[in-house]
């Protein structure tokens, strides 16, 4: 990473995509599924497995396609050049649709002054397209599209990414895979997941708004991925530089990080220097999602000084954005005057950056703030570039003391009345959740928010379900964020370990993105996800199998993994052998289980040959069985030590 | 450490503590609570406030007391010295019972070999009490004594113990102190969590089995805990050396490391070289109550060969054991033989260790284990010790696939049958649980323990959510082991990022107990245990007070949280800097919060004063504090950035 001048000069021309996003993952190859309706090709990962040992069967193992949010990164066919940004995967279907224009300018002032400087022209992005916005009186949502009965190219691209689960259940069963072990009936508090995700799934639920797909029509980078309740439980990674510190080049490095290990989308919560221009560079180079809360920017444009904001300064912020391509908005337009001295008595008191920026207004002029006067004004620029609501919680609490106070709960009746509102807009429309919760109050904010926000889909923030934990809140949100998924959440906003501490580094980054896809995934598998447990199934027998290098690349993080087994067990030898470190060679529970099988397969023959009267055969196969085991216990004995002790902990190095 | 010869030679005379277990916690002061009944004191950990900065009141803070199992090790009064042991805590109390005898030589024919064997000097603890036994026909179990109706020392120690946040709440409501913002009322699911924890609330709940004390006669040391469901969740950390690696030094740094973060127990689960020199060693350094898994190192006896065991070897092993001081023992008695087929066509087949060992053993015999058909004599040495019994699920799931399963649920019905048996000669039973189990099936694993084993403690290993995070299974198992700690789990054996890859060292150790740490207190939260959100309303008012001294050092690791925040805020001055490193100086909502109480005191007063007609005045005085408030954005836009900008990312090192 370059460090001259804040490491920013002449990143136009320096930039380079960060070495470490951009490895395959190992035994994994990048596929595409194509669809039926449109053109399009969706990504997933495939993994190869090894065939299981002889002693255990020696069947082969199907491949195991997982879902993909890695983007072009790691396909190897690809030409990755941050300068240039991704390809362009949406514009064919956005032309298609013909309901959209290219602006000949930017109708954002504030980005015409940015292009007009020419301080910035060594960290400007090099290849801007013209703006596109809806056609005067068009609305570009998909929900729109979906109201009209509509199946866009990004509703069949979705179906496709959920269903591959169940695709691929189908397709082992087919070929009578034991990995097919059949998943467990799951428990989904009335959620309403099909058997299979068709195309038409997604369109109604996009329709009913219980689904929403961000994809704003200047974001063409993007692969599309859908946020509700009856899908695959979502996970979004935060972003963005601070007054305090890091790099565009470093805030792009986070994205491709974060997408690297499973963030679904990213959120840029800059609040430094040069927002607009690194959101360009994280926008034309991110394949996911990107979600803002514009009203840090639009302070910026007032000094810092909450009481100066205007809607005029506001509403150009929202054009600006929307003109670069961010796929969804936080707004905080529930914090209402009233509301504010609620909060007057709380532990934390407010803790929402947006809400206690807003609440500063609201108290400093007296009045609701321009949010909620302006509310429909807003959802006329949403829809003239399909950017999705993501309601904020302006309001949420700080702290277990403050979970599901008053002033938490009134917000949430507002962004239900909102959500209303921007439905009768065709605007894509999530609310955005807490915070600080103790497991016993975490159901009655989803069950709420259902009942509220016409089921909606819910975005949450863990919640944190203890306070006494700084340094770990990954760990305590992931516990809440797991709980919220099972009960309904659609999307849980990732936290790192340095939460309340500090600004994450990349290690921090990884650790909370894969806190929250074990989060999300436990969630998948209680509500009873189509196909969900596949990949458990599959890593699971790798592991009874001994087949190591299958375990670690079934995982979230091989490289973990596979370091983790290294410090212990170094030797690549030791990753065939039939024991692990933890019980050595002589305890290994899995080598005695499948004696147990073998065992088992003898009595039910036994059973079958009593029935056909061939007992007095079997009980001489019984004894020789029993003087074989016997032999090999004293084979065992002999040999044993000998051939597995070698590698031991004292070839740690 | 020293490394020669596997590390353990000489130990005896060089063994020295780990000086990271001896530090003093920042800030904190070793207390001891005095009991009314008996001559006892009782540990706690204080750790000291500072008072509110002035512009937030001002007020002191009163110093806060939280549970600690670190022991003498974080006394600085107390004299640690490896070779001698820890002072003996429990003697006086077991003489004054006048129901044991002192052995003139150990009961256990294996013990006198190793003491006579000249090779093990070097490594064998120096200070060998004569072991200790109930007198022929006597009962020294603490549920003996409840069901006589007899409140001993221990009980009377466990229970000021787990009163201490309801006793604190109540001295912090008499001096009127704002940290104690009432508690959420909890969700027990049918838990009898009395209002005050009183010594016959303590010996009642021993009497019927809810509750254990677990505290051999020949373990001294001991300072005594309970687990029951009804009291504060509990955790385990695990231990041993395997035949693959670490020495005794290195299993008694295990124990002071995992102690001093909060294992609440510690189970020793050699497998390889000198187990018995090992568990003298641990025993004789531990404050906490040890378990161990008697079937291992009975293996161990046999050359590691299943089928050889036999009760006569096991008998010995739990008598050398059980006069050693062991607390409680791991006995896998509910593998049945019919049990072992159902097995046959999991995933995972049997994973436990003990599991498969007492599985091969049934089928090469084709009958049922001695475990169980010697069962009523194991209670006879049970009772001799006062050693409890850890019922364990040798049929536990290895993988989300197998959860809840006929094997498993059929062996949890015999281990039902057996806490009958234990409780007729007033055994301590406690029960052990899975494993690995998705979110949804968890509550019906609790539902049945409570239902089949008449509420006996549950004692459970996470469980793991999903399968598919190696590496990371402390997290997976940690959102299970919170929700079941909720349901009613009364203590949960931690899982270290090693699980299923390798042996855990000394970083894994501490990151498997603090993240257990975090699921035993969200369940204490959630159950809505008396004074449990103390020390979160304390934490989080310093939070919002900017008191990071005090947020670090209310937290389960003030380290990492201290190093946390220097990697982005090094500077000293920083801790007391009114914003953190997220949000930088101008976007401080704590800040913005203040001034939101401020007005909300305003606005009472305002309503104060229309009821009492003095409203013209206070009109004055609103416009006053309106014209001060845009004085002071004035004055913050002016010095902010001046004032608070100095420590940036760029002073990162």
């Amino acid at each position: 990473m370059s460090s001259s001048n804040d490491g920013q000069t002449a990143l136009a021309e320096g930039a380079k995509v960060d070495q470490d996003a951009v490895q395959p993952f190992p035994k994994s190859r990048k596929i595409y599924v194509k669809g039926q309706q449109h053109d399009i090709r969706v990504p997933m990962r495939e993994i190869e497995l090894h065939p299981t040992p002889t002693d255990f069967g020696g069947e082969t193992n199907p491949p195991v396609r997982v879902y993909d949010t890695s983007g072009p990164y790691t396909d190897p066919e690809a030409n990755i050049d941050l300068r240039r940004g991704l390809p362009d995967v949406r514009s064919a279907w956005i032309d298609a649709r013909g309901d959209t224009e290219r602006l000949e300018t930017t109708s954002s002032k504030f980005t015409a002054t940015r292009l007009d400087d020419p301080k910035l022209a060594s960290l400007r992005f090099a290849h801007l397209r013209q703006p596109r916005r809806a056609q005067a009186g068009a609305n570009v949502s998909q929900m729109h599209y979906a109201r009209q009965g509509i199946i866009t190219a990004e509703m069949e691209y979705v179906a496709i990414r959920e269903n591959m689960y169940l695709q691929q259940a189908r397709e082992m069963a087919a070929a009578d895979q034991r990995v097919l072990t059949p998943q467990h009936p799951g428990q989904s508090f009335g959620a309403a997941i099909p058997e299979e995700i068709t195309p038409e799934f997604v369109r109604s639920e996009v329709a009913r708004g219980r689904a929403i797909i961000p994809a704003n029509i200047n974001h063409p980078e993007l692969e599309p991925m859908i946020i509700g309740r009856n899908f695959l439980v979502k996970i979004n990674g935060n972003i963005g530089n601070s007054a305090l510190g890091s790099s565009i080049e470093e805030e792009v490095e986070k994205l491709t990080w974060g997408t690297r290990w499973g963030a679904d989308t990213i959120m840029d919560l800059s609040t430094g220097k040069n927002i607009h221009e690194t959101r360009e560079w994280i926008l034309r180079n991110s394949h996911v999602p990107i979600g803002t809360v514009p009203i840090y920017q639009a302070l910026e444009k007032v000094g810092g000084i909450a009481e100066d904001l205007t809607w005029e300064i506001f509403r150009d912020t929202l054009i600006e954005q929307a003109e670069q391509g961010v796929d969804y908005f936080t707004i905080h337009a529930g914090v209402l005057l009233r509301y504010v001295p609620l909060t007057a008595k709380r532990v934390t008191g407010i803790v929402s950056r947006g809400g206690s920026i807003m609440a500063k207004w609201c108290l400093a002029h007296h009045k609701e703030s321009f949010l909620y006067t302006h509310f429909e004004e807003i959802c006329d620029i949403m829809k003239a570039y399909d950017v999705s609501f993501s309601l904020g919680d302006g309001l949420r609490p700080g702290s277990v003391a403050d979970a599901n106070d008053e002033a938490q709960f009134a917000e949430l009746e507002t962004l239900g009345e909102l959500t209303q509102v921007a439905w009768k807009h065709d605007i894509q429309t999530m609310i955005e959740g807490p915070g600080h919760v103790p497991m016993h109050l975490i159901k009655e904010n989803m069950d709420k928010q259902l009942r509220e926000c016409g089921e909606a889909p819910f975005y949450t923030l863990g919640p944190l379900t203890t306070d006494i934990a700084p340094g770990y809140d990954h760990i305590t949100s992931g516990i809440g964020a797991a709980m919220i998924g099972w009960y309904g959440c659609a999307m849980l906003c990732y936290v790192t370990p340095k939460e309340h501490l500090g600004l994450p580094n990349k290690d921090d980054v990884k650790e909370g993105i894969i806190t929250y896809k074990i989060a999300a995934h436990a969630a998948d598998l209680a509500k009873g996800h189509p196909g969900a447990q596949l990949r458990d199934n599959a890593l699971s027998k790798a592991r009874f199998e001994f087949r190591w290098e299958d375990q670690f690349n079934l995982g979230l993080d091989p490289d973990t993994a596979r370091a983790y087994h290294d410090e212990t067990l170094p030797k690549e030898s030791a990753k065939v052998a039939h024991f692990c470190s933890m019980c050595g060679p002589k305890f290994c529970s899995m080598k005695i289980t499948q004696e147990v099988r073998d065992y088992a397969a003898q009595q039910e023959a036994e059973a079958q040959a009593q029935k056909t009267g061939e007992t007095e055969e079997l009980v001489v196969r019984m004894i020789d069985v029993e003087a074989e085991m016997q032999q090999k216990a004293r084979e065992f004995k002999e040999q044993g030590s000998e051939i597995y002790v070698k590698p031991s902990a004292t070839e740690k190095s």
